[in-house]
């Protein structure tokens, strides 16, 4: 398969790139991607990664963010970034990417723990991986040509834990290995509308 | 209790306010809000009507939009009235309200079914929906000074068949007042962080 990753430097894109790599053909996105560069931010840079690497067989995004803000800090402008990367980011990878989708291909989305068992500082996050998931499963009953839809819901992973394991008290991280299979799944199996939750 | 209603004069929330004011000092709020008017797709409109109203002990809102099309047929651009209206309209109502917010006060937000029971046409409702239940649950665990949070996800109301039943295939709609009962129970009830499915 031709499968492009968003994200593939990062700490999960890098085991989902590695677990995919010597079985597929693997284009590596991001703002300084090492295949084609994108910023998931901008419509515009979306649909040019898009036809710079024309048609695909699987779409992962292991991208995308939000400022980790208290409530009584958070302040509409401080939300935006988890409204314009972790949530519109995805999204538009989808909207904008279906065309360039093969048939019976497959988009795969990222979430994160947060959205179900929350945080300090997280509501920001969790708000963008909650449309998330309700997206893919909404999303999942109408795109046609037999595309697949779904997203891996990330636990906090060890190799993070030292960067932002003070605010996941009492969580049990797992290795970014593990949450690289929810992505293989998506993509290798068969199921749609999913939300895999690696915990 | 001081209560404000966004959306007060809609379907649901008629039967909100009317459920409400024999006990309650209720502000009906819409962008021809009878009491005060406010379009929550901006946030300066927002803080003038916080401003206009002072103190409160509940907000409750049963406005915000979202555009019906299938996913083919998406565009970022038609994905924006979700975002800036159910979603982003809905998350400012506590953001800007929090500091209106009195001791021990509430808010209660609108989800909806089509989240967790996709219909045609219901992926950008959906993804608004979605947000609002995550940041629901994660913003009550941080809220202060007793500020509780909730949302109320509506059925398929028998007063909107006629316009929308259509979507909703093999759904048993439920009356505007059975749906109201739920922001009754987020508003004179103790809970937080809660998602009341009125289905
Ligand atoms: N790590 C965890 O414990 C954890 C837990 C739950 C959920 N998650 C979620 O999982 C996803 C990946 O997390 P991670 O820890 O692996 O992230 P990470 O290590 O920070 O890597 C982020 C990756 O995304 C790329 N990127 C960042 N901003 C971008 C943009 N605007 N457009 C395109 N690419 C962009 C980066 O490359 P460039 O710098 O080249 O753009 C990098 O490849 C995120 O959505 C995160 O919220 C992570
Ligand atoms: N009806 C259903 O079957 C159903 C099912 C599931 C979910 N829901 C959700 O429940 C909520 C209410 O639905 P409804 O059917 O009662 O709606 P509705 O009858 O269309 O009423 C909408 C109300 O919101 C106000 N409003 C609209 N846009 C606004 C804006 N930008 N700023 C402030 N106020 C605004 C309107 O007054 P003005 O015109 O004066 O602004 C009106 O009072 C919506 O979020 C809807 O998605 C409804």
């Amino acid at each position: 398969m031709r499968i492009l990753v968003v994200g593939a430097s990062g700490t999960i894109g890098e085991k989902v790139t590695e677990s995919l790599a010597s079985r597929h053909e693997v284009f590596r996105a991001g703002r300084n991607g090492a295949d084609v560069s994108v910023d998931i931010m901008s419509p515009e840079s979306i649909s040019d990664m898009y036809k710079t690497i024309g048609p695909v067989d699987a779409v992962i995004n292991a991208s995308g963010g939000a400022n980790f803000k208290s409530v009584p800090e958070l302040t509409p402008e401080l939300n935006e970034k988890g409204i314009e990367s972790k949530l519109k980011g995805q999204v538009n990878l989808v909207l904008l990417g279906q065309e360039y989708m093969n048939d019976y291909g497959s988009f795969t989305l990222t979430t994160g723990v947060m959205m179900d068992d929350p945080i300090p500082f997280g509501s920001s996050a969790a708000m963008a991986n909650g449309g998330i998931k309700a997206f893919v499963a909404s999303a999942a009953i109408e795109l046609p040509r037999g595309i697949r839809i779904n997203s891996v819901s990330p636990n906090i992973v060890q190799e993070s834990w030292d960067r932002i394991g003070h605010l996941f008290a009492g969580f049990t991280p797992v290795p970014a290995e593990h949450v690289a299979r929810g992505y293989l799944k998506s993509v290798e199996g068969a199921q749609t509308g999913q939300n895999y939750n690696m915990y």
